[in-house]
């Protein structure tokens, strides 16, 4: 385990105009790299600028967060977007988020795609070749985060992008390994130590109790809490105090 | 008049989603720079996409267009955005385009704002500076398009980047020289009798019939023809040979 | 056939704030309802304003055309939203439409999904429920446009509104009578010719030509002719023409 | 003052989609009507339905709150609408949420504009007729509130529509009377103790105090308390306290 090491994402800059969303502050403080919205599901231009200026304040590697267009249902609804117009989304906006990452000084180190668009990209490979497509178009060292062994997973690696596999800390986990991304409240009350319970779980055993109670392999080199999962403020910090507890580094890719 | 030389310029990929608008085409046929609809105002991620490719298949240079967010009015109408909020959303939009013509392996030429935008910027000093910064945040080296003497032309000097003089062939000036860009068809008809007869007094002798009846002084390196200035698609290719015919070089700065 | 009764429909007002869509003009002067645009995938306040005042002129019922909230994709790509918010979402769309034809000094006669919503209605009993739910609960003897037959055609009907089936005249049809309603011209060439030739076939047989180049049966007392196939301002007349001259009398449900 | 009535309001639904906003439980329990948004600046058709629900289960009357599109501002910036495109603006939206008024088995009760609506109809007398001629054309007997003696006042005294005065008591005054609408916190600290005794000193003397320090003249027969002031769930039943113990009848208009 010495030489192991482990990156802590969250989903932040996910308010809009007025609306505020999520404890970016809180999750701003413990994690290692920041997805941020770009305006399509959530996101604007000044949370944009904010949520860039505080993550390199706080040393946090800043990735893109692209997401279907829909703020009304928060990227989370499935939309049928034709392939290529996938790409076109995608590539707006990891172009949008750079310009912001730039003129802070910085550069954009990962792609994660939200939502929705995200749960798509794992079992479609045709959405999941248009994302890779445009994150390649940008810049073919980012770095994409997605599910091992997912159809996102396939087709980074076939464009000879840098994969990321991801483990999502607060969220249940089918006996399949699938996550269930959405009501998942239904199946697992996420709290401080029932969080951190399964990032000790997943660090000791690369193994995480499934909805069926039974153990389920994970292979992931970044962990993500959810900046709106009720009580973030308090799961995050907990969560990396776990990271910091057991030895590996926690750093982003 | 022998090393004159300008540059022809319209605002394009103005559609959005199954909309269309504008002599796309027959513009590009004719025009040296194109000014791309960013999103905001008009534009989608794929009508950027098609614009830049048709853009640099037809050697035109390629800038952004970055208007309100303002789908209904078309950007067309005056929307009382905060400065640093102009700023934060010039640079999204310069962001996206850039990206685009990135992909394509091209690089962003130049800025005009779009217009309830480009005029509130002539007039409005804190939202000139607003503009001028977010260019220069993205890249210092980019031209600006604006009116000669305008608040926004004097921000961009201040700001030390290049600025290029603009003249709207298609559209009347009061006595004062100051365009009139809206409900302008009351006071101009556009032919392209009407438009290329502007374009040859200008090159004559710097001065077009104002709305008076009287010349006035125009200082311009950059002749614009709207795309969507009903018969465009006749009206571009005929000041672009008035300009053929004058001697002057015709390219983007 | 001397007592037959057919309606003759289009979708209209699909314009959104400068962009203008469909033939709207023409296609007014001949059909004998009207299916408006509510906002949602197209259509603005002033467009439905205008859109109700020439179709009460023409004499033309009003029907609400409401659809999924997406401008980008007008309403024709499937959005997985949750069965009270599409009740919600009609809702809210035949309630505006309805204060533009009651200030008109009339009343709204149906109402017709638009695209996606109209496609999963045919299949989807949730979907169908909750946007009877939502006619219901605004006026439940409003008219429903829908395919015999189809989880919808059942919806209504249960819920005790008044069904009206449906012809897509302009649209192939699969041997099992389904629509080809999306990239349908790789199936069928729209011409006022072919499109009129379907209707009499239909007229004459109560079938009409499949894509399999058999006659499929086709039960409906409207017909549709969409205000934006290439061709609609010459198609609608003709059909229009053909119906006159079928004897059957060509009016509103 | 026994024959004394006083209606207390507030503005509320204006969360949209996953987003949140203001205290509008708290409010709902105190307040005599609500102002519900309607789409444009805040609020969606969910939220719609919800508000109404919960007014109409606490005998709140409802009223429309429409505002200027513009969700990203929050319709609290100035845009420069066409008249007519106001009254279809609004017209638009009192229709989508009298519907679910009317769905719920109520009526619609008043109308109040929305943040730089209601703003500029107090001064343009043109975005004022046009407001009242869209209320007019739905329902002329709905109450419209504004400011006593602006531009919205007299619009709606002369179109005969019957008007009702209201009282900011969590803003600011100007020692002319007018409101300090937006940047407010900068002149006033809006705590229970200090609203409610704004509230005291209005009923007990017909002034408030401005923000010179003198007291300015106050007309009013409603009381308006934001649910998105700071506080606002402490603030709102501490108003309604002053005004029970006050002796005036609180009820809406």
């Amino acid at each position: 385990m010495t030489s192991r090491s482990v990156d802590f994402n969250s989903d932040l800059g996910e308010g809009y105009g007025w609306w505020q969303h999520g404890a970016d502050e809180a999750m701003l403080g413990c994690v290692t790299s920041a997805n941020v919205a770009c305006g399509f599901h959530a996101g604007d231009p000044a949370i944009m600028r904010a949520t860039v200026a505080r993550a390199l304040h706080d040393n946090v590697a800043i990735g893109a967060h692209p997401g279907y267009p829909d703020l009304l249902g928060f990227g989370r609804r499935r939309l049928d977007v034709a392939a290529p117009d996938v790409r076109d989304y995608v590539l707006y906006q990891v172009g949008a988020l750079a310009a912001f990452v730039a003129a802070a000084g910085a550069r954009l180190h990962h792609v994660k795609p939200h939502g929705a668009l995200y749960m798509a990209a794992l079992e479609d490979a045709a959405v999941a070749r248009a994302i890779v497509e445009a994150v390649a178009e940008h810049d073919d060292s980012l770095f994409v985060y997605t599910l091992a062994g997912s159809e996102m997973w396939q087709a980074t690696l076939k464009a000879g992008l840098p994969v990321v596999a991801e483990f999502f800390a607060d969220r249940p986990l089918r006996p399949d390994g699938s996550v269930v991304m959405f009501q998942w409240w239904e199946q697992f009350t996420a709290t401080p130590e029932s969080v951190a319970s399964r990032v000790r779980e997943f660090l000791a055993t690369g193994s995480v109790t499934a909805t069926d109670g039974r153990p389920v392999s994970v292979s992931a080199e970044t962990i993500c809490v959810h900046s709106d999962t009720p009580g973030a403020a308090l799961i995050g910090p907990e969560v990396r105090a776990v990271l910091d507890e057991s030895g590996v580094t926690v750093s982003a890719p």
